[in-house]
């Protein structure tokens, strides 16, 4: 029996199809949307977007489907009939409006040309204005629910985007009978069914203890949103590891699957990574890492962890509590500086030993001892996600002197990205909620040994890596073996689905020792910098933007 | 008439032969020391020397003279009887050991193997054992003098190196007769009268109100060491601007000059730099300016400026008391930048443009307004000198984003080193030494507009620049000058013969408003690091160190 796993990220969507018995990846395949990123003009219209605008058009998620699934059948030579479910996950908060049949609003002729009417994607950061509204209200309020979030709700999810299609398009916003997660919409398309998956209801859209925030709540934002749930949010939700329905005649007709096909509840890439790294259990943290850091981890109770993203029942798995965190630069901070910061030399050095410059570097940077750079960095560049939520923090080295090399820096970097994962660690245990080791996915980690062993002397915890190179497709698989009735559960499924590599990378005592002094270090200067001793970095911030306007 | 200046620096001497009446350089010859700087293998013995070690061979001092005086009387064509004088200065404190006579210890074939036996230039930093008890000791006893060095006596200076040989090498300490300044043995050698510079006097060897230490604070240091100015430093003491003696008949010859020429009294080079650009009055702050800055500056009065290098009657010209402080990274720390830290994307566009990467890198910085590249930096990659004395201190950059671009960071240099210039005129004016204007010298501020106005617009000062590129050597000629009775005094012979480029550049308003900002936020990180509230440079250093040994 086979599953597809349909993993649907920024600028493309992905399937795997899966042998169900084992995991095996038997074939996959990629589709670019053809409308990609909508962030500089609407092609409808022509019409430039303002800044921090970004967008995407719904049929490029159905082309997705059309394209990919086809395509890992005839790859394969499976026969349908073998293909027992497909499951879906998506980037997360990407909502958009609909009519009460599942047509997009960018669909219909009278409002294609309206950007309100379109998918905003997650990195959509226009809706600033509306988060910080529903932050200041909730504060006011004392909202019960904002603990769960780690105190601040974020401009990139549900109701920031959805309060500002009401604040600057009120015509747009009367057209909407549902305004829904792109995650959701998809599994309706293929299934007919509106469901509405934990995941996204908890850690985007507000969901606690089953219910949404109360009418009066949204009625203190604005009075026109005090019944916004009732008015556009409706429809139950679903737990992960559910089968959502079945496939429709017409899609099952499109994509060369049987009708009926079990379609699993949607779910958000990074969690569904969880299953794909066999970290279903309580106190395995997953590190899903590339341009930023997720922290992903189930635990059985309910604590409110300082700076987190989010904790969500069934989030991650059926059954347990689901708690997010991250690290809004960590790859980035990589490529920013190899692209910014290292001369020539380390580049000719690099092409003359067959290596690519982050390679280089690392090697580089391996041969020191613990501390012998006598750097120290905040890894701030792109602003702190958890623990202090700060987007207007930003990135500090201190201990340069003339004999500082490229890869004292290089190092230096990568340990305040494991310092900064430590810092989460340590929030984390100081409210019971224990990590007991690491699984790291994504490319970095998987190209990067000496970053994998920082990791675990930081943190002073075993590593382990992920085993496959598309871990939230193989996820959906997973997800759609459970729908299908496969497995029991997801942690069932995922233990015989699931891939890690072999190795374990452990703690090496000495280099722990001397990392303690310097996370100590660390430590101090992220609380000196990052919670109101010196608010110099937003301060400078505040110059630079003068500057800049002036 | 004419004068010749000969500056000692590090690597070559110069020989400048000027007109006494107006300063107009006629003719220049340097001549580069055949044993440079002895930092690897003793050229006598072919021994390797220990870490920061670095010595001279005064027989190349001697060579300077031999080589650029019938080099500059040739090349000018002057006849050598209108040459009535000739000054030198040099670099402090470049001490050695000598015979009664004048012989150098490293001249007799018993000793010529013996590292202690040659001169231990300035940059020599093997004495800090020697200079932390000069400081400690000092400290207990409470000796008053020590305020006189902003609280700290330097491993680079006189007693230092001198009780280094005492503690490594008694026997070569027992067969010193005298030990004395390189600046006080060449003249010495030009005239055959010992004399001791007031600048160095000041400066390096502690004489303050006209007397060193006490015998009891020597002894104290080491019994042997108690009677080591009665056994070791004798001589008198001689006023800047005086004439030390008259050529000697046998040098005359030598060097193709008239015997009994005036000789005028030895000076360091950065402060006879001063004369040369007419900078003899108080509240005229010059700044030598290259790889690292020296601040220069006389007043009527006698304060204890925090963290100066140094306050010495007469010590720059007779008559004011001479106030020395520092910055031990500037051009050094710009040189680091585009070695260490500059992509080859701007080497590239810096070659097309036809410039050199520093200018090509002003100009990019140049473009942009106060405060826009909303970074801040403090410019201790050196440790820092004044106001701080602290090597343990190191470089601190804050407010990275993934949008800083290599520019941004130059321009946040230069205006650290400018920050660090403003936090030392604050720390004078704090004492009542007014700072009004400023004179800048050296390669750096000569060759990059945008620095000297980040430093008129940070100071909030008026800023000229010095008129000569070997202004040492002019003010040697022009103490020249005063030696040999052409003019009352240095500043007389300043006014004629020193030199200011024409134009000054004077605060923009509205960059200062901004800079007091910014200098805001470098002085609150100055203290927080400097001053003892977060010593984590110090303990980067201390784990680096430990991580180097092991």
């Amino acid at each position: 029996m086979y599953t597809i796993g349909v993993d649907f990220g920024t600028l493309s969507g992905r399937a795997v199809l899966v042998d169900a018995s084992n995991g095996a990846e038997i074939a996959a395949s990629v589709f670019d949307y053809p409308h990609g990123v909508i962030d500089e003009k609407l092609p409808a219209s022509g019409a430039t977007l303002p800044p921090e605008w970004a967008l995407q058009d719904p049929q490029d998620y159905l082309d997705v489907f059309f394209n990919t699934i086809p395509a890992v059948l005839k790859q394969s030579g499976v026969n349908p009939d073998e293909v027992v479910g497909i499951g879906v996950d998506f980037t997360a908060s990407s909502p958009m409006p609909v009519k009460s049949d599942g047509t997009p609003l960018s669909f219909l002729p009278e409002l294609k040309n309206n950007p309100h009417a379109y998918v905003k994607l997650w990195k959509h950061h226009a809706s600033q204005p509306q988060a910080d509204k529903i932050n200041a209200v909730a504060r006011e309020r004392g909202e019960w629910w904002l603990k769960r979030y780690g105190g601040k709700y974020s401009s990139e999810w549900f109701f920031s985007k959805l309060m500002q299609v009401l604040e600057e398009a009120p015509d747009v916003y009367d057209a909407i009978d549902v305004y829904i997660e792109a995650a959701d919409w998809v599994i309706w398309q293929l299934t007919g069914v509106m469901t509405r998956n934990a995941c996204t209801a908890g850690y985007k859209m507000l969901v606690q203890d089953g219910r949404y925030p109360s009418p009066e709540y949204f009625g203190a934002l604005d009075p026109r949103f005090k019944n916004v749930i009732a008015e556009k949010v409706a429809g139950s939700f679903a737990p992960l590891g559910g089968k959502a329905g079945g496939l429709t005649p017409e899609m099952a007709a499109k994509l060369g699957l049987k009708p009926g096909t079990a379609v699993a509840v949607a779910n958000v890439d990074a969690h569904v990574t969880a299953p794909a790294v066999k970290a279903t259990a309580p106190g395995v943290m997953v590190m899903i890492m590339g341009t930023s850091t997720c922290h992903i981890m189930s635990a059985a109770d309910l604590q409110d962890v300082d700076g987190m993203c989010g904790v969500v029942d069934g989030g991650i798995v059926d059954g347990l509590y689901g708690y997010e965190a991250g690290q809004s630069g960590v790859g980035d901070i990589f490529a920013w500086f190899v692209e910014n910061a290292v001369p020539q030399e380390y580049y000719d050095a690099a092409k003359a030993a067959g290596m690519n410059i982050h390679a280089y570097l690392e090697q580089e940077a391996a041969k020191q001892r613990v501390g012998e750079h006598g750097l120290l960095a905040l890894d701030w560049w792109n602003g702190n996600r958890s623990t202090l939520v700060d987007t207007e923090l930003s990135g500090l080295l201190i201990g340069a002197t003339l004999a500082t090399r490229a890869p004292d820096i290089y190092r230096a970097l990568i340990e305040s990205t494991a310092f900064g994962t430590r810092e989460i660690i340590e929030a984390f245990e100081a409210r019971g909620v224990r990590v007991e080791t690491l699984v790291a996915a994504g490319g970095l980690p998987e190209k990067n040994a000496l970053l994998r062993q920082i990791y675990a002397d930081v943190t002073g915890r075993d590593l382990k890596l992920g085993g496959s190179a598309q871990a939230p497709a193989l996820g959906s698989a997973i997800h759609a073996a459970v729908a299908a009735g496969l497995y029991p559960n997801v942690a069932a499924a995922a233990e015989k689905m699931g891939k890690l590599k072999p190795e374990t990378v452990s703690p090496i005592p000495e280099n722990q020792q001397v990392y303690n002094a310097l996370y100590a270090e660390y430590k101090a200067l992220y609380d000196y910098f990052g919670r109101g001793s010196n608010d110099v970095m937003k301060r400078l911030k505040k110059i630079r933007n003068a500057a800049l306007e002036a």
